[in-house]
C-alpha cells in the first residue's frame, strides 16, 4: 500500500461516466422490465451482442459526418485487429444477422437492451454511456413490420407511465424527402447536409433551417456553419415539403391532412407517400391514430443510413434541466427503415426496421415522477451478541420483511444513527435486560428521527417513549408487520 | 452499399466474445433476478458504475503476476488520461467508496452486478466478457461482516435452485498461512509463489503442490513452471497446514476438527484462527454448519490483495464441459477481506470484506437444469387483410397472452413454417372464407408441426384436420385460452 501522498491516484470517476444508486437502478430496472414485457408479448425475443465488435463490422454506416469514426471507443487486440465497443446496438445486429443468416425465422424480430458508448464530449446530462432498449424486424418490407414498431413503442411508453397525449410517435419517409430534393433538382452530394438542416427544425426554427439550406448560418457563439449552398427557389420547395408540420393548429395532425398538404411528389417522393400511406392505414385502423402516431414531414433521424420510413417519439410534457429550466426535450426514441445495413456484408439486401427506446434519456425526462420504492428496512442492531442479531434479521427475512443485522463495531448511539442514514423503517434493539425479560424493543424510526439524532446513549435513548415499544421476543415477526403496517 | 465483394468486412463475432440467445438470457436474468432479491432482503443496496475506470484507479491490486496489467483492455482518453474497462467489480467499489466515503453510511453494503471485460487469451468456455454478482461490506472489521456474506451466499446459491449438499462454502484465512510461512522461515518474499501453488492444490493435488512450492513443476505439455524454492523441511511445514483438507473421511469438516489439526501457529496464524473461529461461530449458531459453510486451509484465491479471511463456493455436483466429459470446476463465487484497497488512494485503511459470485460460471455449470419457460406463443397470419390480423393479436395480448402477427410478405404455406420455427404453440388463420362466415381457424402446431412441413397450400392444409378448431371469431381468445390450457 502506498503510504506515500505523491504515488497515490486520485479516487475519481472517468469524465463523462457516472455512478448510479438505489433509486435510480430500481427506476431503470423497472422501465426496462415493462418495455421488455411489452416486447415479449408482442413476440419480440431478445438477443445479447457483446460490448465489442470488430471497428470494419461497425463500418460506414455508424459515423455520419457530425459523428465521425473518433466517435468511437477503439483499441487494438493483440492479432492487431481493431476492436470498438458498440455505440448503438443496431450495426452489431446487422453483424448478427448476417452471421447467422440461414438459422434465423425470417421476419427475425429481436429486442435488445443496454449500454452503449460514445467517445463524445461529454456536457451536462450528456454522458459517455448510456442505456438503450431496442426493437428490430430484419427480412420483412412489408409495412406492417413498420406498423407492428409504432404500436409497439406507444404501448411501451404508455406502459412505463406517460399517459396518452403526453407524447407522440411522429412518423415520416426519407423517400419522401428524396423526392423534394429530386422536384427542385437539388444534387445528391448535397443530401446529407440538407437533411442535417431539416433535423434542426425543433431547435432553429424555420428561419434557421433555411439559412442552413442556404449560404449558413452563424449561431448565438459566433460559429459558422457551412450551408447546403442551395437556391432561393430549391429551398422554398424544400421547405414547402417539411412545412405542414410547422403550420396550422394542428402540426402534427395525421395523414389525411398532411399528404394533402405535400406539394413535392417526385418519383421517389411517390413512392414514400404510397409507404407512409400503408404504414398509417394500418396504425389508423388499429386505433393508434388518436393523436398517439402522426405525420411529421420534419422527421429526419441523423443517421445516413436510413432508407424509407423513419419515426421518433417526442414528449409533450415539460422536460427540466438539472437547474429547473424548461428545455427542448428532443425524441425519447427513434428509428425507421433501414434496408442495406446486413448488405454491408453479405451484398445481399436484406429488408429491416427498427426502433430504440432511449432508456437514459426517458429516464432523465421523467425523473421528477414517482420512483419505484424499496420495501421498508429493518435494521437489527447488535450490542452484546451478533449471533441473536442475525437469528432475528433471518427471522424477518424468512417471513418477507427486509432486514439486515448491523454488522459494524460501533455503539448503541452510532448504531442508532446508522439505521437512520439507512433510511431504515424500525430499528429492533435486545439488550442484555430485554434478553433476560425475553423481550425485544422496536423504535419505529420515521416517528424518533429527530430525536435520535441527539441521544448518545443507551440511557438518554430509552426516555425517548412515544417512537418505542417493547414486545415479547416470540412476537419479534408479528409486531414489526403490525408496526409496518401502521406505517402507510 | 460496397458492391465490391472484397471490400466487404466479413460478419463474425470479435475473438473471445459471444452472442446470447432467449434461452441464455432469461436464465441470467433470472438468476441475477433471484441473487438480486436475496440480497436486497440482507438490506444490501445497489450501486452501478460505468464500465470505464481510469486506468491509475483499477491499480496494482488487480494485476497480480498470474495476470498482467496485459489482462485489462484499455485505451488512452482524447485528454490522454488511461481508461481501461472495468476487469472487476471490487476495483471500482474502491474507488467510488473513496470518493464518496463521508456520504455513506459505516458499514456500507452494496451490491453490484454486471459485466466485466479480461484481455485474455479465450478458451473453450473461456470468455473476455462474462457476468459478476458481488456483495461487499466497506467500513467494518467485524467478523459479523464476513459471516453476514457468507451465510447471505448460501441462500443465494439455494435461491438459484442449488441443493443443500450441492455446493459448499468454504472458508479460510490468510494469516494462518501467513504463520505456517512464519514458523518455516519462509522469505516473505516468496509468499506470493507459496499461495499460488497451494491454490492450485485441487487441480494438481499435494505431488504438484510439494513440486511447486520446491524447485519446480513440468507439466504434461513438458512445460516447467519455477518451483518456490523452499527447502523440503519448510515444504512440509506448509504441507501439514493445508493437508486437513486432504486427509481423513471428513475433508471439509468444520472447525473444530481442522484447527485442532492445524500445526502452525506463528503470531499472524494465531491472530487468524482467532478470527476464523470468530466467524465460524456466528454461522455455526445460525445453523450454517451443517454442511453449507466449512473451514478449508487450502483456499487462497489468486488475487494478492486478500489481507484476512478468504472463503469461496465450490459445487459438489458432477460438471461437464461442452463435450461431455465430467470436469473438475472450479470456484462459483470468491471472496475475502481486504483492508487495503481504499487506502491506495485515501492512505487510511477501511476494513472491508466482499464475495463474487461467477453468474456466467455459474450458469454455465447449472446448464443442464431446467431452464425458464417463455410463455407459449401465439402466431397470427397475416394473408389478405393485416389489419383484421394485428387486431387479433392486440385482442390476444390484452387478454395476458403472447401474440404476434406476420409481418413478413410471403406465402401461407411459408407463414405456417415461420410460426413453426418461431416454437409457437398455435397459429391463428382468418382467410377470406372465414371471415365471410364470422370465424377463424386455431391450428395447433405442436400436434400438426409434423405435418405441416409438407404443407404449401392452403388447400393441402385445409386436409389437416386432427390438429385445427375452426371457431366463432368472437371467441377467438376464450378458444385460444382453451387450447393452451389443453397443451400443458
Amino acid at each position: 500500500m502506498p503510504t506515500d501522498k505523491q504515488n497515490r491516484p486520485k479516487a475519481r470517476l472517468p469524465r463523462g461516466f457516472r455512478d448510479r444508486t438505489a433509486a435510480e437502478i430500481a427506476a431503470e430496472r423497472q422501465t426496462l422490465d415493462t418495455i421488455r414485457k411489452v416486447y415479449e408479448a408482442y413476440g419480440f425475443e431478445p438477443l445479447e451482442t457483446p460490448a465489442f465488435e470488430y471497428t470494419d463490422a461497425l463500418g460506414k454506416f455508424l459515423p455520419d459526418v457530425d459523428r465521425p469514426n473518433e466517435g468511437v471507443f477503439s483499441l487494438q487486440d493483440d492479432d492487431k485487429q481493431w476492436l470498438s465497443l458498440r455505440y448503438d446496438l443496431t450495426a452489431p445486429l446487422a453483424r448478427y444477422v448476417a452471421e447467422n443468416f440461414q438459422a434465423l425465422p425470417k421476419p427475425f424480430r429481436r429486442y435488445q437492451m443496454g449500454s452503449v458508448w460514445r467517445n463524445e464530449k461529454p456536457g451536462p446530462g450528456r454522458y459517455r454511456e448510456f442505456t438503450q432498449f431496442d426493437a428490430d424486424t430484419v427480412g420483412s418490407n412489408s409495412p406492417s413490420a413498420d406498423a407492428e414498431l409504432l404500436m409497439m413503442v406507444c404501448d411501451a411508453l404508455e406502459a412505463v407511465g406517460l399517459k396518452r397525449g403526453e407524447y407522440s410517435v411522429n412518423l415520416n419517409h426519407r423517400k419522401i424527402v428524396d423526392g423534394a430534393l429530386e422536384v427542385a433538382n437539388v444534387d445528391m452530394s448535397k443530401r446529407g447536409t440538407v437533411l442535417r438542416a431539416i433535423d434542426k427544425l425543433d431547435r432553429l426554427g424555420i428561419d434557421g433551417v433555411r439559412q442552413l439550406l442556404g449560404r449558413g448560418r452563424k449561431d448565438e457563439s459566433g460559429d459558422f456553419t457551412q450551408g447546403a449552398g442551395l437556391a432561393g427557389e430549391q429551398i422554398e420547395i424544400v421547405l414547402a415539403q417539411v412545412q405542414p408540420a410547422m403550420t396550422g393548429g394542428s402540426p402534427r395532425a395525421g395523414l389525411t391532412a398532411s399528404v394533402s398538404m405535400a406539394v413535392t411528389d417526385g418519383p421517389s417522393g411517390t413512392k414514400g407517400h404510397q409507404e407512409l400511406r400503408e404504414i398509417f392505414q394500418l396504425v389508423a385502423a388499429a386505433g393508434y391514430n388518436d393523436g398517439r402516431i402522426n405525420v411529421d414531414f420534419s422527421v429526419i433521424r441523423g443517421l445516413e443510413y436510413y432508407t424509407g420510413a423513419v419515426f421518433e417519439a417526442q414528449l409533450k410534457i415539460p422536460v427540466q434541466n438539472d437547474a429547473g429550466e424548461e428545455i427542448i426535450f428532443g425524441s425519447v426514441a427513434g428509428g425507421g427503415r433501414y434496408d442495406d445495413l446486413v448488405a454491408r456484408f453479405t451484398g445481399q439486401q436484406v429488408p429491416a426496421t427498427g426502433i430504440s427506446i432511449g432508456v437514459s434519456r426517458l429516464l432523465s425526462a421523467l425523473k421528477s415522477r414517482s420512483r419505484p420504492a424499496l420495501a421498508p428496512l429493518v435494521v437489527v442492531l447488535s450490542l452484546d451478541d451478533p449471533q441473536a442479531s442475525f437469528k432475528m434479521s433471518a427471522e424477518l427475512r424468512a417471513a418477507g420483511i427486509r432486514a439486515e443485522t448491523y454488522v459494524g463495531t460501533r455503539k448503541f448511539g452510532d448504531q442508532l444513527k446508522y439505521a437512520d442514514k439507512r433510511g431504515a423503517a424500525i430499528a429492533v434493539i435486545e439488550g442484555g435486560d430485554e434478553r433476560a425479560a425475553g423481550t425485544v424493543t422496536l423504535k419505529d424510526l420515521a416517528l424518533g428521527a429527530e430525536l435520535s439524532k441527539s441521544i448518545e446513549s443507551r440511557a438518554d435513548w430509552v426516555q425517548d417513549r412515544p417512537a418505542q415499544k417493547t414486545v415479547a421476543r416470540a412476537d419479534l415477526v408479528a409486531s414489526v408487520k403490525a408496526m409496518l403496517e401502521r406505517r402507510r
